[in-house]
Formats: structure tokens, C-alpha cells, sequence
């Protein structure tokens, strides 16, 4: 036997013992959003550090931050020909109100059937415990193939507040030639998704001015410009009529998809039909020669995210509002820089709004959108690893939320991520009764044993 | 001397006496709104009986109705040849707080310099004794002229619950040629009014639906047609390039502008300037080719009212709300009907809202237009009474607000009101120091006293 099945051998007799190691994670509260619970995320950081040096994992620490620890380790023995693979994990979970809906204790993983339950079972324990499983079999069998170093942190759920700075002051600490950031998921049991494309941000708070006061629309209705009404003109030249968006320059930097992205997404069955189910309408809608699938993961989008104007109570008040108020936020995709948009939406703002009313724009939040090159040697060795595991191709697939610390890596460490996980969309992750499909888990932990075993070194190709 | 005369003579030597009656009304608490003041509203009711009675008014009747009581009395020895005058007013008041506001106790009436201080002193207890001052010094020194008929509610600043049912009940009683509505105001202490024209009301609440909760906007947008930005757009669509609604058939029923109204409205300076500075915008805005004044009075619009949708507090929240609400109001003119405006704005709604969303139209509330014929022999005659007393001729004008008592007498009773009053805008009504410029009010008793000499046997021109 070679080393890769020595490797997979012994994962595969193991399984009981890595549930074990998982069911001693979930235990630990260690919710980030929770003051009362900083104790356990502390302590849940020591029990993944003694992981890694019980592994034998090498230069384990453990970093304070203003808030949660972060959690570092290593092991660079491949040679300098083999890439080093920055394994990203977070070791936070989301709060576990409201708890009369769990129908286990939440933090306790209880098996049943083939899944088990459990807050953290699949966002995200379940998935960097694969990780140090299918790193613990090459190791018990062998020598890990590739470098490996490991970032850990316990503030994804409060978006990564302490990431950004300890990224830019262990740049050196933390070089590496890819990201494995097992946080995202599989399409279904049978359908495994390597990510390689997320959007970013851009957040607005855009307000209109009127009159000086309420007026009465009786005594005044003909005469003012209603702020509202502008605000909703506005809004609706945002998009013109095939979908796109109007704001000047918007699509300039837009990276047009590729003949063979298109092809990749569109293999999936995620058409019209699917999303109009997901989201209970009776037909989907959106910019005009894409499909679904491409205009989530591929394509930038402009949405309303909330309206505020004038009497809203029940009944009626006839009022002429003094000023009116639209939370609008766009979806970047690469290569567009939420600065700039910003920008164009004041551009826009100048051109289009009357000289009967004041504006202003206020930029809420940015993230820059992030894309790896799909042709990356790692994406592929991931690739090859589904293919053998589930005997059936991963879809490759952008999409249309936001990973930060995707981003982060790329513009602080110049670090492509590829994104992947274990996890199915019925988990229930954030929500009660977690769970984690084991049979899709045990699999999940022989496709990673593959991925090692599947790089090469730098320059050569995949074979 | 004739008895025009003789009644002028009176009126100016007892404006200190008109000016007592004044004070003892103003004295009793008559807030109509505040259920621990019934008892003073009743009362009020007693005293404007007892006021009519001694001055000889026959058949007075203080009518109960579900809430305050409502006033009749009648003066019809004019013969049938002379016209019946409906003189409407009302002895409730408006609230008083904050009374922390106000300069002078608000229930007693309180004269400082050429004001009288008090709440009620120009809304519109002061406007109603003005004219019982008028019939006093035309009974006291001869006869009435004219048929005379009063009606006095109690319950204008609640919306008049009572009196539609009241006017239904007792039209034999309350059958007239014309109604007296003092309740109006003049445009300066030079410039009197008389209001022919009031706008109706049809005031909606629309909501769009779209996904079946509210959605991740990341994970979603670009798929799912967001009920916010729908509704922005259908809102945007009800206005032309010209200012003008586009609900199919609104302008069908629209009486236009006769060139004696354009002439009577645009008499005034009240141009876009004026209108800029009362509300404090730069310009103002409305339907092309109309002034100002005349977009306010004489033709519909279209406000919004309100706006509410998804996230609006501070920050950034990213998701696609699963709904949106808007009120909306039309102002109408004659002869609109609201129902009419119902029916149209559905149908505006069924031709524009995409496929993509649900939506529902709500019909809150309604109100009828009125108008009155502009060469109405009771309007010429008080435009003539004006003249007489304050030397320039009195502005003809249609109101942009809407006077429901004044629709309800022409539907219910079929007949038309002149509107006028002897306020003026800076009186602070409904608000502290409410206040009564008693030489504009002066000049009112005697402009009342011409009008009732003005008036002409039915059938005959005004000389």
C-alpha cells in the first residue's frame, strides 16, 4: 500500500475516534457573541492548540487579541519545492437561542441516526476537525506530502474583528502559497462545491430633503417636491430596463465571466425553478442574458435594503414628509472596488437628483470582492479529490455572499483562497438542532487525505 | 339714514359689546377632543342656544347626538322671495398644550393691544360671533333681510363624527339656498378671501410582497425581484416628465380652469417664491404649465405620504426585504370621484406591477371635492360686502385642504358654501397664543352686515 492509502486506511478505521475528538469541541460554549462566554472561547483556543501539539503540529500558539484568541501552528517539512497550505478554521459558535427548540442539549454532540447534533457540529468544528483527521492519518501513516500552517480564530460569528490587524502584523508568520478555508459548503450529499470567486460590498444610506417640516399635503401637496417621491424616482433609475445598473462606470472593471466558468456553474440544476422555490415567489428576476446561477455568484447586484419615510403608523396622515431615507447596498464582483462605486453613486446622485430637494450619501460598510484563479494547482488537486471520493466532478462555483477574511488573505497576504467544506445547506447551521451528516463528513475527511496527497510542487502540473 | 346704515352705526358702537360675548365664550373649555371636557363642550352648546334665543332667534333646539351636541336655531320672516342663509360654525376647540407656551391663560380671553389672546379667539369662536354681531345690529335697528338658518356643531376638530348623520336626518329642516362657512381665513389684514373650491381626498395604502421572508442579500441578490425597489418603481411611474399622475383616466373628469378662475387665482402675489419660502426649499415643483396657486387649489396630485421597508435603523443590515409599504393620498378637484380614483389606481397597479411580486392596494380614506359656482349671487354679494368695507376687491380662490362639512352639504342637502373668515394666517390656530386681530374683525361684522343687505330676492340680478 502507498502512502496515500496507508493514510486512508487508517482514517477509515478512525472515524469513532475523530467523532470523539469532535463531540469534545462541541462541548466546549464557546460562543463569540456572548461577553458572559469569553472563558470558554479562551478555553476552547487552549483545547485546539493542544490538539495541533498532540498531533505534533509544531510553533503552536496561542495569540491574545483585543478580544478572542487566535491560534497558530505548523509543520514545514515537505521541502521548499512542496507549497505551504494555510488551513483557515474558526473555533466560535453562534448563540443558541432560542433553546426550546433544540431537541438535544446543544452543547453536547449527540449522535442519532446518521447525523450528529450539536451547536459548531457543521459551521464550522466539524469541518477543521476533518482537517486535523485527515492530517493525523497521513501523519500516523507517514509524512504529511505538503507545508502546512494553520490559522485559527474565535471571532468569525462577530465578523473578524481582531483578523484584519494580526494579519498585517505576522504577514511573515503566516506566508503561504494557498488558502483552505473549509467554511463554505456542498450543494447536496452527492454535490461537492469548491468556491472560488465571493462578492463584495458596498452600503449606502442615501437620504432626501424637502421641505423644512412636515407639510400638510392639502395646503401644500402641488407645489413642493416630496423627498419621498424623489427618493423613490431615484431608487427606480438605479436599474434600467433589462436589470442592469445605471450608477456611471459601474460595470467598467467588472471581470466578464469566462466561457469555461459559465460552463462550470451552469452544469448544476440550479435554475429558475430551484430559486423560485428557495424563496417562495412565483418567478425569479434579474439582469437581463444571465442565468440565475450566474447572477448570484457572478454578476454585481443593487438592492434596497430598507425605506423610511413620512407616517408609517396604520391609518392615515396627510403629510408631505420633510425627508425620506433608502439603506441601498451593492454586491461587487471582482474587479470592482467598493471605493469606487461609492463614488459613482454620488456621481449618479448628482446627475439624476432634482435641484428641488437636498441629498446626501453616506457610506455605511465596504468589502472588496475576491476571486481565485480557477485554474489554481490547489483547486485542482481539490477537484481530483471530490472526483475520487464521490466519483462524481465538484462544482466550481462563485458565490454572491461575502467571506471578509477571503478577501483579507488576498489583499493583506496576497493569498488565494480555495473554499470548500463538508457541510450540507440543511444543517441548520445558526439556527437550533445543528447538525452534521456524518456519512458526508467521513468522506469529506478521505477527499482532504486526497488534496495533500494531490499537490504538487509548485510548477509542475497536475497530474 | 337706512337701515343699512342704521345696523352699520350700531355694530361700531358696540364692538366692545361683541367683544364681551366674545370673552364668555372663549371662557368655557370646550376641547372636544378630551372626553373629561364633554360636560364644558355641552355647556358651550347651552350658551350659543341661550345667544341665539336672546337675540330672537326662533325654533332654537340644542340637538344630542352620540357625542356633542349640535345647535339650530331659525330666522325666516324675510318672505320667499329672499334666499335662506345656512350660517354653519362650530364652538369646539382645539387642544391647548403645550400649555407651558402660551403668554396669557388660553381659557379667558385676554385683549393686548390689537389682539384678543385666547383658544378659540379666531378658530372660530370669534368668527361665529361675528356674524351673530351682524344679525344683533341689523335686528336691533330694523329687520333681517334675509332668511337665516344656524347650525353649530360641536365636534369640527374631531373630523364632525355626527353630522353627516344629523344632515341626513334633518334636510327638511336645514333646507337653505346657501350655506355661510366662516371658518376659512383671510389671505393679510388687507387682502379678504372667499373660498369657492375645496379638494377631495383618496388616501391608499399600498404594499408590495415579494420572497416569503426576508432574504441574505448576498445569497440572493440578483435572483429575486426585491418588493422595495419594486415599489420605488411603481411609485416612480405615477408621475409623467410633466409632473402629471398617470392612473389611468385620473385627468377624465377634471373640471378645467375657467379663464375668470385663472384670472380671480393668479390676482394674488402668491407666486413659487412666496410658496419656497413658507416651507424653506429653493424652488418649488409641480405639474407644468400651472402657477403655483393654481396647482394648489384647482388641481389634483398625487403625495406620498409615507414610506417603510425592511432595515432601517443605523448600520448596514443586508437582506432583501420581503416587503414594502407606501401611503399614498391624491388631493382630487371636481369632479372627482375618490371610488372613481380607487378603481384607477388598481388599475394602474394591475397594468404596472411586474409578475415578479404581489401587492395589494388599500383604500384608507376618502373625501369629496367641492366647488361652488363662482358667479353664485351670494358669492357676488359677499364679494361685493368686501369691497364696501376694506376698499379692494376680495380674492376668489380655491383651497388646496378639504373641508368635509362643506362636501357634505352639497351632497347630502344640495347645497353650495361660501367660504370666508376673518383670520388671519399668523392667529397661531392649533397652536398657543391663538389669537384674534380684532380690527380685521371689526371690519368683518360690518363686511357680514353688507352681505346680508347684498343679498337679492331669488331670481334676480345683483345690483
Amino acid at each position: 500500500m502507498d502512502t496515500r492509502n496507508l493514510a486512508i486506511s487508517y482514517a477509515t478505521s478512525n472515524f469513532e475516534k475523530f467523532l470523539t475528538d469532535l463531540k469534545e469541541l462541541i462541548a466546549i460554549p464557546s460562543v463569540s457573541t456572548e461577553s458572559d462566554r469569553n472563558a470558554d472561547v479562551s478555553f476552547c483556543a487552549d483545547m485546539v492548540a493542544n490538539k495541533l501539539t498532540s498531533l505534533g503540529i509544531e510553533h503552536v500558539q496561542v495569540f491574545s487579541t483585543p478580544k478572542h484568541p487566535i491560534v497558530y501552528g505548523d509543520l514545514l517539512h515537505a521541502g521548499k519545492d512542496q507549497p505551504v497550505v494555510l488551513i483557515y478554521g474558526h473555533f466560535d459558535v453562534q448563540p443558541i437561542d432560542p433553546i426550546e427548540l433544540w431537541n438535544t442539549p446543544p452543547f453536547e454532540g449527540v449522535k442519532k441516526g446518521d447525523y450528529l447534533f450539536g451547536r459548531g457540529a457543521s459551521d464550522m468544528k466539524g469541518q477543521y476537525i476533518a482537517c486535523l483527521a485527515a492530517v493525523e492519518s497521513i501523519m500516523k501513516t507517514g509524512e504529511m506530502p505538503v507545508n502546512i500552517k494553520f490559522i485559527l480564530e474565535g471571532e468569525e460569528e462577530i465578523g473578524s474583528p481582531s483578523l484584519h490587524n494580526f494579519l498585517v502584523e505576522h504577514k511573515e508568520l503566516l506566508k503561504a502559497d494557498v488558502v483552505l478555508n473549509p467554511d463554505t459548503g456542498m450543494i447536496a450529499p452527492d454535490v461537492p462545491a469548491i468556491i472560488y470567486g465571493l462578492r463584495g460590498l458596498a452600503y449606502f444610506e442615501i437620504r432626501t430633503y424637502g421641505p423644512d417640516r412636515d407639510l400638510h399635503s392639502g395646503t401644500f401637496g402641488g407645489v413642493v417636491h416630496n423627498p419621498a417621491q424623489v427618493l423613490c424616482d431615484l431608487i427606480a433609475g438605479m436599474h434600467d430596463a433589462d436589470g442592469r445598473i445605471t450608477l456611471p462606470g459601474f460595470y467598467d472593471s467588472v471581470l466578464p465571466l469566462s466561457t469555461q466558468e459559465r460552463e462550470e456553474l451552469n452544469r448544476l440544476n440550479l435554475d429558475d425553478a430551484y430559486f423560485a422555490a428557495q424563496v417562495g415567489v412565483s418567478q425569479v428576476n434579474g439582469e437581463k442574458g444571465y442565468t440565475s446561477i450566474e447572477r448570484i455568484g457572478a454578476r454585481p447586484t443593487l438592492e434596497v435594503n430598507g425605506l423610511l419615510s413620512g407616517f408609517t403608523g396604520s391609518g392615515a396622515k396627510t403629510i408631505i414628509p420633510a425627508k425620506a431615507m433608502a439603506k441601498i447596498s451593492t454586491r461587487l464582483v471582482p474587479n470592482q472596488d467598493p471605493k469606487k462605486v461609492h463614488t459613482q453613486m454620488v456621481e449618479y446622485m448628482e446627475r439624476t437628483a432634482p435641484p428641488t430637494i437636498r441629498w446626501e450619501v453616506e457610506l455605511i460598510s465596504t468589502g472588496n470582492p475576491s476571486i481565485s484563479d480557477i485554474n489554481l494547482p490547489e483547486t485542482q488537486a481539490l477537484a481530483k479529490a471530490f472526483e475520487s471520493v464521490y466519483g462524481v466532478k465538484a462544482v466550481l462555483k462563485r458565490e454572491g455572499g461575502s467571506v471578509p477574511v477571503t478577501a483579507d488573505m488576498q489583499e493583506i497576504l496576497g493569498i488565494d483562497s480555495v473554499l470548500t467544506g463538508f457541510g450540507l445547506p440543511d444543517d441548520n447551521i445558526h439556527s437550533p438542532n445543528e447538525r452534521l451528516h456524518l456519512p458526508t463528513w467521513e468522506k469529506g475527511i478521505l477527499t482532504l487525505i486526497h488534496f495533500f496527497f494531490n499537490i504538487q510542487p509548485k510548477g509542475s502540473a497536475v497530474n
